[in-house]
């Protein structure tokens, strides 16, 4: 089979590797296509180590065909069509998921779109409903809306009937915001962000992959009882921050990741998603934004177009 | 009746004011003692101004006798020997309580022990066990472990059946907060408590009224999963942290204060602290631990040795 190989300063190429075989509980995937995410361009350059007994090759998701299935494998069988979060490796023509991290593909969706879903879909339920235990009629403030991560998770918050604000760094994006759902997208580079959620009645949740100077920002436009997640850090992890309003007004500052997770917690939470948002999915509430494709030789430029930050949605690449 | 009244730069002292009359859901409290509190001194200095509607005056704890009820109250009659959270106003020969603040003398307790419950077991439990989520079995770390508060997060969490780590100043705070159950003391001043709770295998809670540079190395010490709890800030709310473990453990920094929350709030936490704590209380297994009385006359003097830090335990006024 064909897989992308990274190594320390090289371009991304397709090399022939020797197709893996399923173990007990796991799913080989033929890959129709596999969702590009910022995670790999940390792992790549050598920022983001693959937590033991994951592949060493990137790419978190897949979409696909199911060609074999190991031993005590239970639901599925040869021939399903499957999304599914990895612990790496989906940057190839096959790939292998622990079974509780498969899901069917939604119905009405094409195998690219299910491709930009899991790693999307699973890190805005952990981050947003669980961790931010956001309620309907509450409101999200979501850093990087027009991120595949943001464009996700304005629709699921909008589908749960909450209020949702957004930042993005330029016109277009705002506007892709507010058109799936934000109440108000707000142009980081023009508008603070902090006076405009302050002035609208404050937010419950804030979803950030910003961190630096956000941190202080999100927590002074919380509400009481007000919850602040932390899925990445794009200006940095180190903040100088003032704690007396998380005291007062009985704040959480939390984050996570999606990667490190034991496969039974991925399975718990795959559970949750088919349960919850796959309805929204296949109701056309939600829907995953697709940035651009790319051909899987072509993960170089795919790359490129992620760190270069115009991309709004998901790229994914096409086996 | 007599009640402290404080200006500002004059010392405390007794003043005659009329008797308060108790109005629709509240409680008249003859007092016999009344718990003195960090607080109190923020109050004086005009940091910690009353929340709307509470007393202008000093005092967040009494315990006495039920002089009177004002309508509605269905629970306390005239006579009743109880202990009392209250809004202020406990520096006084009678204060008025909200009903749903006001809990019986736990068997076996004198007085002057019941008047140093309430501020100290409703906020260990609104912090250690609620918003940290304790669980037996788990490890917390107690920063001030010989304060009122300490003590008191010591006691509960160890009949509660976790491991307990306290912080203090010096050996005999240590000694103390080893006698009342917490496995390793750790005198602050002397050894380094991140390298000495990590070694120990970390912890799950910490009860943090440190804060400045003792935020981040909580959030050093925490287990994946984690939750530090701010409840004041000795050494300022100002921190720089890096929150990449927060994010990579799944780390929860929170607070809280008691005296903002609703009167409804309050009577809730009233309720979990007669059924959980009380019980405990009666057992033996948490017993307040006094560190002086003053008479209400001598309050100045009372604040004095709180201002002075050689106090462990609580500081009770009596009436």
């Amino acid at each position: 089979m064909r897989k992308i190989i990274h190594g320390p300063d090289t371009p991304l190429s397709l090399s022939v590797v020797a197709r893996p075989e399923p173990g007990p509980g796991e799913v080989l995937i033929r890959v129709g296509a596999a969702g590009v995410n910022r995670p790999d361009l940390m792992q790549r350059a050598g920022l983001y180590p693959p937590p033991p007994g994951a592949p060493e090759t990137m790419g978190l998701e897949v979409a696909g065909v199911v060609e074999s299935v190991g031993p005590g494998v239970k639901r599925w069988r040869d021939g399903d069509e499957v999304c599914a979060l990895l612990p790496g490796g989906g940057y190839a023509t096959y790939a292998v998921a622990h079974e509780g991290s498969v899901l069917p593909i939604p119905k009405g969706l094409s195998v690219i779109e299910a491709a930009a879903l899991p790693e999307t879909v699973f890190t805005v339920w952990a981050n947003v409903f669980e961790a931010g235990a956001l309620k309907p009629g509450q409101t999200l403030l979501v850093h990087g809306g027009a991120s595949g991560i943001g464009t996700t998770a304005i629709q699921m918050a909008k589908a749960y009937g909450a209020r949702v604000f957004a930042t993005a760094g330029d016109a277009a994006k705002v506007k892709l915001c507010e058109k799936l759902g934000a109440t108000r997208g707000i142009n980081y580079r023009a508008e603070d962000f902090e006076e405009i959620v302050r002035d609208a009645g404050g937010a419950d949740v804030v979803l950030d992959m910003v961190g630096g100077p956000y941190v202080q920002k999100n927590l002074n436009l919380l509400n009481e009882g007000g919850r602040c997640v932390m899925i990445a850090f794009l200006k940095g992890p180190q903040a100088d921050v003032n704690l007396m309003r998380l005291m007062l007004k009985r704040l959480t500052l939390t984050g996570s990741t999606l990667r490190s997770r034991a496969k039974e917690e991925k399975a718990r939470l795959a559970r949750e998603v088919e349960l919850h948002v796959w309805p929204w999915i296949e109701a056309g509430l939600v829907k995953p934004v697709i940035d651009s494709t790319f051909p899987l030789a072509d993960a170089e430029a795919a790359h490129a177009r992620l760190q270069g930050g115009a991309h709004a949605g998901k790229i994914v690449l096409v086996a």
